[in-house]
């Protein structure tokens, strides 16, 4: 499991004066680097080094956050397939539940361009940061 | 079902030279300008004027966009609640489907804090705009 | 000079009901594509292909603008110099102009990594595109 | 002085590998956030609380900034006028300067929509992040 702290910024309010569900996918987004470091410990991004190719992103909004207030995101992961893995990940503000989101990613050579089975060690590695989905909304 | 064509930026593409799944649900975003008018159409997002929430978005990513050529965004309702629909999106490059979008929008009154049944008027109006949700990836 | 039309997304609008500084950066990066192409026509970003570099942005923000209307946006060429050149920028929304951009681009070798002097047939190209810079806020 | 830290994200990369422009907007505007809390510390949005507006930002890319390395933020106020102040700030990465951003905000009220002066107590504030704007590129 992963914890990490984004401060919402100006813009990532809407006119309704709550965080755009743009703005929660990027904060999930930068939320996965740790789990991406896995596979590729320095993020270098050439097609020899990167691995990891985007294949879903199912994001639920469970309550509304504020401008003022740091958010934590959990992230962990939920499901470890053949070449494929998902990422579950909850964002907290202000201890309660705010967004829960879900990422399935596969692990890809982006030279022959295809997909290919998680290695053993990385697997290994997966694992430990694995843990049981949600019950909230599952 | 409403059409829209979107121009991919210099900054959508990622590193790995597609565009980055935030990009996408950013189309996705943009195009559903048209379904936000049925409710609100000058787009005032005034408490008393605006109506919709969200509460879920899925996008499966199904092949990679590049930067030089347009997008087109079909969107049409697939889904209709008693006080939720379900909005899919397609978005196309070059002949091929790239990226499939569901999001989930609640009908909601913001000064009270609740959700409203969707009116019969609206409801109708989102009828004309249903459409079987898309096979692929279902 | 180019024309280019943004339609404004629901999320590009901050708290305080207006555009926000970075959505219109966004809408000033998307219209200048078509000053891109006349370096890389097909907008190929490979390093043997692409040949610019920003070195600076510099936005005015004149007055709001809103979520409901298309906004216009004209872009020409203002200055050429040896290796770079700027682009200014119009946003424009219900007939009044809310934004003025200026960016300097500079014609840049991504494989030895240093700036060049503009080629002759691609500086006629930008030269086509001039026009003097707007007097408003010079 | 404020000193802030980002973690650039994948999508904030661009098909050259570097930190695009509008990224490092986005990172100077989370960085502004000290800033805006001197007139609004809870940063409510509200028309009754909130005091800015955003009259010009300028940005200066110096050299790249890449994926995986944190990015320090130095921020300050470089210039106090009447109702408008200046906030210059600084990228700083791997103990490179990268970028530099000036941005003018305005002290403003927004229910009578017009600017006003600075109030006496949020000007000796802002005396206390005051610093000689950086010579580089000035």
């Amino acid at each position: 499991m992963f914890k990490t702290t984004v401060t919402p910024r100006f813009g990532d309010i809407d006119g309704l004066k709550h965080a755009n569900n743009i703005a929660i996918a990027i904060w999930f987004e930068q939320s996965r680097n740790p789990i991406f470091r896995l596979f590729t410990p320095d993020l270098d991004l050439s097609y020899e080094k990167w691995k990891l190719i985007m294949a879903r992103t199912q994001y639920d909004y469970l309550c509304e956050m504020i401008y003022g207030s740091d958010v934590t995101i959990i992230s962990y992961v939920s499901k470890i397939g053949k070449s494929s893995f998902t990422v579950t990940q909850e964002a907290w503000q202000d201890d309660k539940i705010c967004a829960i989101g879900r990422s399935v990613l596969v692990h890809y050579d982006f030279i022959n361009k295809r997909s290919m089975p998680i290695p053993d060690d990385i697997r290994k590695a997966l694992e430990e940061h694995f843990q049981e989905d949600t019950q909230i909304y599952k």
